[in-house]
């Protein structure tokens, strides 16, 4: 029988598109790949920006700087798109999709903006639409969520999906060092951005939160902005209490149902206890926990960023999408589940870690616990500590609603003997 | 559209098959199942041993006592096989392949025992046969390394598998205890069973390591026996020793890459350094770690065993296999790679933890080391602590042949001034 061609386009030839343009190209891959994906996988062209720039490894015959012309009229049955960007790059992924050629993306912000509309684009035309590169770089958890658990009551997804402040955490933990510091190592090494804000402020975790809500519980991938809180604030006294406790600080995605009809979607600063299976990922690995109603607590954990492993999720759904090719099939959207809220985050109630500067005085500790019981906010433990004339109160609370708590840091701040509410961090993953 | 239906035939209605009636049955679950399967689920016919026993949650006009007669002509498009034994169990599996229907199995036995044939028989036959609930519980890794790392060259797979040693393992490591003990406390609890020959000495183990491996490299499921050794010699003093040492000690089932065409796979007790990732996965918990070329390392982590688990499993076999049935496709199987060798357990190279007893004598010493110099096996470090008239002399080793330990240990044993060689532990995951 002769062996099924499938022609791949690339578009994009950074770290991962070169990664993958490597794969590609190996000889010695060849067999394992037509094993894999029942059709030999042919790359046929690369788009880039500059092509007089020289590419490692891809023969210059390949290159071409016309990406329009590759999405929209190469001769290719999967369109590879890692150059990233939202509005030009969305365009190129429609031009592809109109004309039935299967889409693989690593796109995150493209995806958790337009990624509803696109599926939908490509199942109305005979293509599939897949991202794994997506989320959580080398682990395969999307596709585990569409196959394997799609038949599961899902109750709770929560992730380490950010490596860079995941890095920046655990060198906290582990040397007790400061966020600036630690950040302007991060920099250094290449594991942070000159400019981190999408990093560091959860802008780039709450877009796989969204991604990942949308294949556990069918919420649209646009609209409603999650809630989101980073990591700048986080500081290593906190840290050090955290451990001290028995905690363990991650910034973390979440994703899980509230009651029959409400999902919450949120990124925040977390101590987790420090038995939980996340509190154990440390430095720039990522890890997606999932709770199913009867698959019980599970975890995926691998490397969530770089070339090679990016590179690695977006073969495995180019092969996929090549026996479809082969088969002349493509997947069924998984539908939107029109009938979900999204929870009101003044409405969650959770446990928190709060200090509060005060003033050493006589009547200051009444004073401040007297505000917790105004807003029903209930104090499960609470510690003292003095520096100078000032004293530190360390409280954990019972669970309370976010709302109460806003409300009383809100009136602690306007108490002329505290000098600051220096943290409040969710203490997450104890029932 | 009309919902196309999927009819679903069971044998077997023990803990896994009472639990995935009660998903396949439960009238909250239908829209769920129709929108990830692409079809209606509807559970046609549950064959049992004893048809008088009432079945809790299973209507009794659903109820059969002819397994053979569901396997090979009832109409039906799935066939789950949940009743475990082999022999049997093959002859109705193969009954309803050859009619065409898809097979969904937990049987992990007969699949490390036949798997290659069925799954020949089941793609001659235009139908699937998926057994994700074989290995590791919950745990959706078959599906993960037959899609999503089917393209990835895979170095090695390591896993705990098997709940009931993990289990005893962890309280050993926990509370001190011996094994003959926690075996005992196992046993009533229910965690391991009255004779727990096949999860102890890890047979159990080893057929979930042939599949593994199966999917990972194309080794044939079929075939010759891998090296397989059980925690009965564990002594609490060595998982004391090891978290001294800072290691953890777990039975493992290891398949990996030795060369371009061989593959070493083998059961065994492995001290673990304690900041592995599967060093933190405890109790009756399962995890499987994966180490790709280009993905890096990963790890799955989920409950290994019990109904709701396991069925979970099953069920997304079978929404996954329902889909398949929609559109009239089946899956190509995995090739098996017939240039790959089973590696010699003898020539493979370890760091080995073992310890002598010794007479508390000058010059014995000496006389013990010139031994394991006399076979080259290299000495990393040595602990000597006394009782009574005897001492216990701990060594690592350097890397070393398993051919050239098993030799020292046999010379060792021969020395007047040896007692005993209390322990041989291999020592994994420091590379």
């Amino acid at each position: 029988m002769e062996t099924a061609v499938v022609k791949v386009g690339l578009i994009g030839a950074g770290t991962v598109g070169s990664s993958l343009a490597q794969l590609l190209l190996d000889a010695n891959r060849v067999d394992m790949l037509i094993d894999a994906a029942g059709a030999r996988l042919e790359l046929v062209t690369v788009a880039v920006r500059d092509q007089s720039k020289p590419r490692a490894g891809i023969p210059s015959e390949l290159l071409s700087d016309d990406a329009a012309f590759v999405a929209g009229h190469a001769p290719i049955d999967v369109l590879v798109e890692v150059m990233g960007g939202v509005e030009e790059t969305r365009g190129l992924i429609e031009a592809a999709l109109r004309r039935g050629v299967t889409v693989v993306t690593a796109n995150k912000a493209l995806m958790a903006a337009a990624g509803t509309e696109l599926v939908q684009l490509a199942y109305a035309n005979g293509a599939d639409l897949y991202y794994e590169g997506a989320v959580a770089g080398g682990i395969p958890i999307l596709r585990a969520l569409r196959t394997s658990m799609a038949g599961e009551r899902i109750n709770r997804v929560m992730g380490i999906v950010n490596g860079t402040t995941n890095f920046i955490l655990s060198k906290m933990t582990s040397e007790g060092s400061d966020y600036a510091d630690v950040l302007a190592e991060a920099q250094a090494l290449g594991y942070a951005e000159a400019d981190p804000t999408a990093d560091v402020e959860g802008f780039d975790a709450a877009a796989k939160v969204t991604i990942l809500a949308s294949l556990a519980f069918g919420t649209p991938l646009e609209g409603e902005v999650i809630f989101r809180e980073g990591i700048t604030k986080i500081r290593s006294i906190d840290v050090a209490y955290a451990r001290h406790h028995g905690y363990v600080i991650k910034l973390l995605g979440i994703a899980e149902r509230v009651g029959d009809h409400a999902i919450s979607r949120r990124v925040h600063v977390a101590m987790l206890p420090e038995e939980h299976p996340l509190a154990s990922v440390h430095g720039a690995f990522n890890a997606v926990f999932v709770e199913g109603a009867f698959s019980g607590p599970l975890m995926w954990m691998g490397q969530g960023a770089g070339g090679n492993p990016t590179a690695a999720a977006v073969l495995g759904d180019v092969v996929v999408a090549a026996r479809n090719r082969v088969t002349g099939r493509c997947d069924a959207p998984l539908s939107v589940d029109e009938t979900l809220q999204n929870y009101p985050m003044g409405e969650l109630q959770t446990e928190f870690y709060l200090t509060v500067d005060v003033l050493d005085r006589p009547g200051v500790l009444a004073l401040v616990t007297g505000v917790f019981g105004e807003h029903a906010v209930s104090i499960r433990s609470m510690e003292q500590s003095g520096f100078g004339d000032e004293a530190r109160l360390t409280f954990i609370t019972h669970l309370a609603f976010e709302s109460d708590i806003a409300a009383t840091i809100e009136d602690l701040e306007q108490l002329d003997v505290v000098d600051s509410v220096g943290a409040c961090i969710r203490i997450v993953g104890e029932e």
